[in-house]
């Protein structure tokens, strides 16, 4: 089969690999419909974080073509939706609501699993892993959301959620990139009242304002910060979503956050949080990567009764033979988060 | 009056001081009846943290001698427990919880505002910040644990409430200070199985087995993470409560984490979080100095009702004029915690 291969920083290839095939009877092999590139690899794409040599890709879609004697739940011809990890939903990390830490999961993309950048993915634990779609004939736009339901909108679900954001509540949030506008999606979906978005790309700002965000800050650092507490009357944010990763972003987060908060924080941590500050004003933080299998049925619904639409975040897309364009519009900011059209339905 | 005067790293003595007297509406003067001695104290003694030469202590116990003509809800003869800082109850904070952040509030004993390591203090905002208690003629042991919920008892209530400390839990307590005892009390009551207390001292123990501690760990370190792993058959703890605030505890409690979970941090931070390591295990913190005045009312029930007797805590006994061997008692490690005499009733 074709897919993408990391060749190294910068360096994106299409590649044969070897046609999936079972080889536990708890695995399933799926022929990919959609993959995207995430923000997360742009850090090895940009040779900011070590990736072993190989395929790639860790969010898709797709249809399922043949399962092992030991998979339950999921059979082939099913449209499905992958986690961004596979897990067995039976330890007790799993059964605690933290898939991310399943002793018998793993990822996609890795250098030994196939990565949904390709046309094929041997998914093990593939009954406890990935989510049949009910109905059939979904629309263009339908599957794109359903895609990001893979990573971008479970996370921005992660981060709203592990915050707290109820209804009523005041949420700041911090980057425009996917993850922050699925961020803003997801706390109005919890009710927030007030969505401030920090954004400067008018593009995004679009987006986020269709997501409920309320208002729009362009500045960054402490006018940024300074800004959310003027709009908030010096309290500050009830939730705010750390969606970057940064030590700036990090920073701002917990300056918006109001005493007594919880920081979400799902940006991939390149930097320290100010502990000793914060501890004083009892803002502590939660966060991580999001357990997104457990959060898949809850918002497929929502998909399909057309309540949601993060596959809004697709502002660029290309075909398989085309992947290395996908990461170079993402690098370039060019595209808020690049589709990946791989096979047809 | 006579209080006890901080004059530098290591001198603590007892000297005169103006009588307090009411400067403001909201006042009222409170004759101290028990004061004690705080962990944190230890950081100013011994020259870590800066302290404001001049009166000292932020716990105590006292009886109403005189309020304002705007306090309602106290009165004088009325015995009162001082939550560790004042507080209006009234603004965006408070309501919210966050009495710490109030801003018309402040701290006891800072150079400025009177001590409750003295005769008399004036306490402002009294009306929201005192908590009159019920009854009369309470043993000298009730009266003990009511001067607990001043701080130690409140932090120890704070630290298992923020990290979710819930019925069936198992937890490890990092730290064997007064805190970490009442930590560990703290939990039993809000119904943990099992509690995993961290101690090398036998006493210390002793009174750990007392406030409900299922299992003690004398290792420290790596050693102690690697206990607390295998006796949750290597989950974890549903909760960590960081009492301590050293880097070494607070990796320690982090490590003892189970995945998912939020660690309770009330050690005044010395040292640093394990972000980036934590944040793949979706192991968040929260914490901070505790909303006593919030916890107070609730806690006072389980006291008067001999539910909970935190005042076990108090191992060692002076009165004001010997208050510098409280201190001294603390700093050796010959005292869990240092009451002080100072009134009668």
């Amino acid at each position: 089969m074709r897919a993408a291969i990391f060749n190294g920083p910068g360096i994106i290839e299409v590649g044969e690999r070897p046609d999936p095939v079972i080889q536990e009877p708890t695995d399933a092999v799926v022929r990919v419909v959609l993959g995207c590139v995430c923000g997360s690899d742009l850090w090895y794409y940009r040779g900011e974080s070590p990736h072993a040599v190989g395929s790639i890709g860790h969010e898709f879609i797709g249809v399922v073509e043949q399962v092992g004697a030991g998979v339950q739940g999921v059979n082939p011809g099913d449209l499905v939706v992958a986690p961004f990890i596979y897990s067995d939903m039976s330890c007790p990390h799993c059964l605690n609501g933290s898939t991310i830490s399943c002793a018998a999961g793993g990822n996609f993309g890795n250098g030994q699993i196939d990565g949904g950048q390709g046309e094929a993915v041997r998914v093990p634990l593939a009954g406890s892993t990935l989510v049949p779609v009910p109905g059939s004939g979904h629309p263009d736009a339908v599957l794109r959301s359903l895609l990001a339901l893979s990573d971008v909108m479970s996370t921005g679900h992660h981060v709203a959620v592990v915050a707290g954001v109820k209804k009523g509540d005041t949420v700041a949030v911090v980057g425009d990139g996917a993850v922050g506008l699925c961020a803003v999606l997801a706390s109005k979906r919890l009710g927030a009242d007030r969505i401030i978005a920090l954004s400067r790309h008018p593009e995004r700002q679009q987006v986020a304002r269709e997501f409920g965000a309320t208002d729009i800050i362009e500045a960054r650092g402490q006018e940024a910060s300074q800004a959310v507490l003027e709009l908030t009357r010096g309290i500050g944010a009830d939730a705010a979503l750390e969606c970057v990763g940064t030590e700036a972003s990090i920073a701002t987060a917990f300056a918006v956050a109001r005493p007594g908060s919880t920081v979400g924080i799902v940006g991939v941590p390149h930097g320290q949080v100010p502990f000793a500050e914060t501890f004083f004003r009892n803002t502590g933080w939660r966060g991580g990567p999001a357990p997104a299998r457990i959060y898949i049925p809850e918002l497929l619904g929502d998909v399909l009764d057309r309540v949601i639409n993060p596959g809004r975040v697709f502002d660029y897309e290309t075909d398989l033979d085309h992947v290395a364009d996908a990461y170079r519009a993402m690098d370039e900011r060019r595209a808020i988060k690049s589709l990946v059209r791989v096979g047809a339905l």
